[in-house]
């Protein structure tokens, strides 16, 4: 498998607040944006799952707010699968600015793995080559880019 | 029929952005809450509509904006169908704010009418109850609501 | 104090996704809705904090779903705020559909509080009337809303 | 000047609706990500103009939809100045697909040039190098770019 990136993305002026800094609830969405450029980079993107009939609902999720983010801060985010089990699996996040690499937000989502109607279902046994897939990527952590 | 009031709604704190005003893009979603609530009054949700099989996606929209809103600022929105033709409705919101009656926005939405796989279906003819029910709120002009 | 009723909304067309459900980062923005609306009714506006200088950025927060809402859900979301001290305090968040009494979501958030540059205040030694204020509320539970 | 690239983007999960595509309020927020990528590769980031005290509040906005964008959809944005005169100015956007090249999404954005308390200013006046900056991209359009 080839090194995958870190996400990196611009801060964008709809995702403040007028306290001037990001709004919290976007941190969430970044770390989707992030786990979905990792999939995509690995060779499997969650579109292409969800079109095998695997769909991912979180189950939940936290995030630290350590220092604020602001409009058109350049950051890049790091995703690591932390756990992985065949029924749902973890994944950590780490969004750094990028000017002064500071670490501004830490997150952690836990995501279910079932079928179209929402049923639980066991990769392992269903989609052996995806569980594989899975288990090859536990605890491999994106690596940071430097340059844009 | 009995009378349709005006749409209320507070300024939410992640719908401002670091201007300090209320993000323009959240207003077209404003659009959409008022229509909502506007249908649910009339008697026809348009939850009901969906699961009949129709569906109403966008086919152009357009906002001017007068004055700005701000955070926790109370708004009322008006809604009206100015036309209506089998095949798609034009409908025309006004964002007041309620404290000085100021009209801050003003707005057109157009709206296509059609079918789960998105092909263009005729109300007067696939579904002429719903069709009596559009053809009865032409130009019908939401009510003020002057207390909440 | 009168009584301070739990927060009612619909689930918007524009915050479902399209897994159907309501987007995990929305629930975020609700907790923010239901706490902005019980201060309002406890007789405190976050607005009227922000102006006198008191800012409540979020420390950390998280949330476990435990049934999706889907578009037009009524839902009722409950806040208790079950820890407060003078710098920071922690609210608990619980998101029920109406239908069914289901509960849906819990969160919790943790609020830091600081001045306009972002500096920690001690509410009992800066605003004492405020402080006061957030004692008088610990572990006040929004009363049920059954009828709209 | 050096040539400015066309905005590149995916859709994200958290854009789409429960129709399954891209919810028209999104597209406005594209146009400013757009826009501002834009200024940015043209050598002045709204960031600058905002730190120099130059606002531009959106006055009016439109968008007509062709055709639906979808989940990780990968499109290009490319805006063009078509009016300006010291005051305000005046964007056009297009959103194409870049799996079929299909232009999506056309739109129109008016913006008012203000400082900090939204009183107007006149750049050629006040800062003759923006006016100057602003004159030389008048119809400057973005160039497509055909690989990521």
């Amino acid at each position: 498998m080839k090194p995958i990136k870190a996400y990196r993305k611009r801060v964008q002026y709809y995702e403040t607040d007028r306290m001037g800094i990001t709004h919290n609830s976007n941190y969430f969405r970044w770390f989707e944006e992030a786990r979905l450029d990792f999939m995509d980079q690995s060779g499997r993107s969650y579109l292409e799952l969800e079109e095998m009939g695997i769909f991912m609902p979180i189950v939940s999720e936290s995030a630290r707010f350590i220092a604020p983010t602001r409009f058109y801060d350049e950051v890049m985010i790091k995703s690591k699968m932390t756990h992985y089990n065949s029924y749902k699996c973890t994944v950590e996040f780490e969004v750094i600015r990028l000017n002064d690499r500071k670490l501004c937000t830490t997150g952690e989502v836990v995501y279910a793995i079932v079928n179209q109607t929402g049923k639980p279902i066991k990769l392992s046994k269903d989609f052996p080559e995806i569980d594989s897939y899975y288990n090859s990527l536990i605890n491999y952590q994106s690596e940071e880019q430097v340059q844009m």
